[in-house]
């Protein structure tokens, strides 16, 4: 994971070039290839056009056969299908795209093969960086491999564990914290946690630990109902919060792994005629869409997904500035109170 | 795209080779690495690591380097934020990453001169095959350019421009009738279409007249309220639903671009006293999981998503293999009826 300092993007074509073909300074097109400044959207395509034109950054092959590393930025996410994933992904191609850097995107399932797989497969083509997803339990093999690699290698969504060049996102035990303490303000003494697939995703289970911690630090027992095999999605929400209902009917509020599940949650309520937030609140984590339904809003722990893909792709660039970047960047969150608690 | 016939992907190392280091038949490593027939999780992860050992698939600069294609295919989507490609995309990437193909995804935005960039900069690392979003217009540029190439490109999302090896994806022209018809057999009368960035999707385009037209057809007149800036959310169906609730008080139906845009049209009617479905009928498209809310089940068209990416994928391998395949693969659709109508 070390770093070629002050290594440069792009290769004998020079910033002037393409200003002098844009009729633009080389200020400007340094400025739309970085994606920052105010330029209107004319001027930066055809600064776009001309860095094309004169192969500027799209001569990926050529820069491979010159062995040096190609302008891919390899991303690996647990899956696309999680709309966590695929905000902060959108906010990584939104600013890698005007530098001239293209993403290459894979997925992991959170299973350690794979990941191993994928990781090998995007040094292959030797990428200009590596951006991948943390709360995962990585295999000694694939981080020999990554410590061997000369190419930045940056971590998004955990933040505790920091073997890397940067990593960015939240404090998974700040969230489990935050969501505890609305819970104990609320006076709740009979507190359940809903969620799935925790022995996979550290992070998660990072939360519900400081979730669980800090409720017991205030005389609070917790109750889960976790299953390993069930959907992180509303129909995993409803199985599990039956069958934490159905054992522990004066449950006072549950915390849910994520708002698709808390969603799940609130339609065995709204079934089972129990008034949400009357007789049971109800937390979820992650402010999706699904927060602010029809006529219910989601109490939830919020954070900016376009920040963490930014930030993340600004962290690549800046690295090959040879500029100093801070090596944990924490993401702030925030509590989002709905009308569910 | 014209398509070189019986080229094979993979190099020098036979399926027998990795069937020997993996102590299974070929036929069994053919077919994990193909992702078809039922076989243990614990054999298809032996096969995997002995492909990987052996570099039956891995040695993508090896390959580059060969003037061989890569084995990469790039994935073109709108955006990475819409639920419809990101199962789309997972859907894809689960097919093609046990063939030992590898995808790069790149987002449009459904910006024609993006677009260019974009297959320019997937082309440049000579890529397996290409499979492109459908529903916007090209520049005759990137066709030229498409038109060039000897790999296979496969559209998706849109089957009635079908210039392609093969075109995948529903009939946007069923799915605007299924909705009117469904709107008429309710006899309604004044009925409403509510979308955004029209004049970028073909596909919603595609979609909004043909329900105008069956609407027409039986007498009925349509209504818009279409903004061009306006995101493609709940947000955005707020606001337009909004504006045409104040100009047309007495609208009895209206169709939305989209669940999400028609989630933020419940919303509206709910504020405004409004009752669902007794005094307004709602209809969505997509069937996301916008669909079941916690007590409103939306009526909307839906399909699956991962069927388009599967068959994306499988259209790669089996246009690699010198298989048949038919060009244009419409995929059905469905109305799923809710208590929003």
């Amino acid at each position: 994971m070390s770093l070629k300092k002050n290594k440069k993007i792009g290769h004998k074509v020079t910033l002037t070039d393409v200003g002098e073909l844009a009729g633009v300074s080389a200020m400007t097109v340094s400025k739309v290839l970085r994606g920052t400044g105010r330029i209107p959207e004319e001027t930066r395509k055809r600064v776009r056009l001309a860095a094309q034109e004169l192969g500027y950054v799209t001569n990926q092959l050529a820069s491979l056969l010159a062995g040096a590393s190609s302008n891919m930025v390899g991303v690996l996410i647990p899956t696309a299908r999680d709309v966590v994933y695929s905000d902060i992904l959108s906010a990584i191609n939104s600013e890698l795209r005007p530098a001239g850097l293209r993403t290459f995107i894979g997925e992991s399932y959170f299973d350690s093969d794979v990941d191993f797989e994928q990781v090998s497969s995007f040094l292959s083509i030797r990428p200009a960086a590596l951006i991948l997803h943390g709360g995962i339990t990585r295999k000694a093999e694939t981080l020999k491999l990554l410590k061997k690699q000369h190419c930045p290698v940056i971590q998004i969504w955990d933040v505790e564990n920091t073997d890397f060049d940067i990593s960015i996102g939240p404090s998974h035990v700040e969230a489990g914290r935050l969501m505890a303490e609305h819970f104990l303000s609320l006076g709740l003494e009979r507190v359940g946690y809903v969620g799935a697939e925790m022995e996979l995703d550290i992070c998660a289970a990072v939360r519900a630990n400081s979730f669980e911690r800090t409720l017991n630090a205030h005389g609070v027992q917790l109750i889960r109902s976790v299953a390993e095999d069930l959907p992180r999605q509303a129909e995993g929400g409803e199985i599990l919060t039956r069958r934490l209902l159905d054992h522990h009917p004066t449950i006072q509020g549950i915390h849910f792994l994520n708002d698709a599940m808390a969603l799940g949650g609130m339609r065995v309520s709204f079934e089972r005629g129990i008034s949400v937030p009357d007789q049971l609140k109800i937390g979820g984590f992650n402010a999706t869409s699904y927060v602010h339904s029809v006529r219910t809003r989601l109490t939830t722990i919020s954070m900016s997904y376009q920040n963490i893909g930014r930030k993340a792709a600004q962290g690549v660039i800046a690295l090959y500035s040879g500029e100093q970047v801070p090596q944990i960047q924490v993401e702030p969150i925030t509590l989002e109170r709905g009308n569910s608690t």
